[in-house]
């Protein structure tokens, strides 16, 4: 069996990072899958379901720990196998799983606009924003909010130890939006002057809890503290449907580098060990809301998009797996 | 009415910084009122008390928003003033405020070396204990439980914008201690493992609150949330007697650029504003216990030591003016 020459492409470029970004990531591999339907040579729905099943597992070698990756394969793979277990003919696989592939893409690619919308409805006029990292969704709704006429100003912190807060100032700046920009740590101090707090989301898990860049679950906390709502806004494809079996999310640690130069780090004590997590987890009741393309929930709703996403059906087995 | 040099002398070191640090410059305070005493001209108590006053104006209007040196001065001339108004000739008022003065360096030099020991009995055997900025307080607590034999270990936070965690983290490494060096964002993700949070104090109000290093709130907040004390190590001069009369701590603005190198800040659009106060405010709900070298108190009592040390009376004015 020979896969079509579109999907080795884009398994390569996923992995060497030509391909990069969560969103980027899951749409070209459900696009993948989409030409692997379209150009198939199958004679049968049987040789097509075992090609997707091929093109899906080399897909998911990629880049094994990314969510939206195996989360673009489940949408497309799980349609087709629905359909396929119930009988569907070649042709009909073909339909479902090309239709699929593109549903995902299209909503993909409008996710990050309707949370802008829904989001930037919850911000009021003269809203003081706390935001943290570089979150396209987070982004998008303050920007909305602006370009609504709404007079908002954005507290960024600088996100140690990579920075991203800076990304984040610049854009919203040469946005026309007035920024503060603060250390991490002011973060406490600076919650009473602030109205909402508005970040993204690496993962979030089948109970609400958010695995987002280090710092984030601290802002939730006082932000709770303060009764300030904490709005996460996240495309769909960042919930985690592994969580539904209990997995853990792996907290990636980094490089110590990235926190201490190499050539300082070599004159300290042996004794120093630099730990650089590049997560923490957010429980669910520090979260009012989760903006999310599909609308707007409450944390504990995560598993209801899980469970429409994915179904129960996936705690058996990946769509691709036999 | 001239003062003694050394007087002039001890006021412009403070002033250019040439002394600095709270504990130095509340010593040097106390002695230079304790050597103006020592050599003074005057034929009676009422010329020393006069002299006396016009030095201690003279030295707190060098640094006029720390608390140490005032809290230095108003130890020595609360006594002084007491002995004065009581009637006290020539040689007792002397001899009240030399005593007072030996008696502040006394007690500041012992200070710390007594917090160590009332500090280092509250960490036990295997504690992981969190620290943030650099507090000699603090650190002399860790060093004692390792001096006992204690197998402790460190987590420091790195202390943006100043880097204070790097000297923390060298110095508790070089005396043996292992240490655990995080950014200051990883303060929650790491408070699970934590088992006790020890911290210096800027100054402490009487209602128990503590300001110090911006970002001790926070932490404070999360080991709160996970049930770790916080213990506040500070001597006594760090309460700050201005917020019995309802005084609010002003809360350093500092150089913008300690935050962003100037030429980068510089390339930066005009609508972001970088903000860098030094300091933040942890209410007394988040503090275990205070240990100052007079004992170990819980925050509520921060009135108790203020009313002891400075008495009601200083609500009216302070002892070196009329
Ligand atoms: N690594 C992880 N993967 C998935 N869920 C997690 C992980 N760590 C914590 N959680 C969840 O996030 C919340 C953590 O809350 P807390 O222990 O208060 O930080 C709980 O709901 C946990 O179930
Ligand atoms: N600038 C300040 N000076 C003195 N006390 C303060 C100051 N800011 C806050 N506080 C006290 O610290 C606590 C602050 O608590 P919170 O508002 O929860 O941060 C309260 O007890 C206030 O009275």
């Amino acid at each position: 069996m020979r896969l079509v020459k579109e999907v080795y492409e884009i398994a390569e470029k996923i992995k060497n990072m030509e391909i990069r970004g969560a969103g980027k990531i899951a749409r070209s591999a459900a696009l993948a899958l989409q030409i692997q339907a379209e150009k198939s040579q199958a004679k049968n729905s049987d040789e097509l379901w075992k090609e997707l099943k091929e093109a899906a597992k080399l897909l998911h070698s990629t880049r094994p720990t990314a969510v939206s990756l195996p989360n673009a394969l489940r949408y497309v793979m799980y349609r087709g196998k629905i359909a396929y277990q119930g009988g569907a003919d070649l042709d009909q696989l073909k339909f479902i799983v090309i239709n699929a592939a593109k549903e995902f893409i299209h909503n993909s690619e409008k996710a990050i606009e309707r949370i802008a919308e829904f989001g930037a409805k919850r911000i009021e006029d003269g809203d003081v924003i706390m935001t943290h990292c570089h979150s396209k969704a987070a982004i998008g709704v303050m920007k909305k909010a602006w370009d609504e006429g709404k007079d908002i100003k954005v507290i960024v912190t600088e996100t140690r130890p990579k920075w991203q807060g800076k990304l984040t100032a610049r854009e919203l700046a040469e946005y026309g939006i007035p920024v503060i920009y603060v250390v991490d740590s002011a973060a406490r101090h600076y919650m009473k002057m602030t109205d909402k707090v508005v970040m993204g989301a690496d993962s979030i898990t089948a109970n609400g809890a958010v695995i987002n860049k280090i710092g984030t679950a601290l802002i939730a906390l006082t932000a709770k503290e303060h009764r300030v709502w904490v709005m996460i806004a996240a495309e769909t494809y960042k919930f985690h449907p592994e969580t539904m079996l209990g997995q853990l999310v792996e907290i990636e640690m980094r490089d110590p580098y990235e926190v201490i130069p190499k050539e300082e780090l070599e004159t300290w004590p042996k004794n120093i060990e630099v730990w650089n997590p590049a997560f923490d987890v957010t429980p669910a009741e520090y979260i009012d809301v989760i903006i999310t393309e599909k609308g707007v929930i409450p944390p504990y709703a995560a598993i209801d998009i899980l469970k429409e996403e994915f179904g129960w059906a996936f705690k058996y087995t990946e769509p691709w797996e036999d």
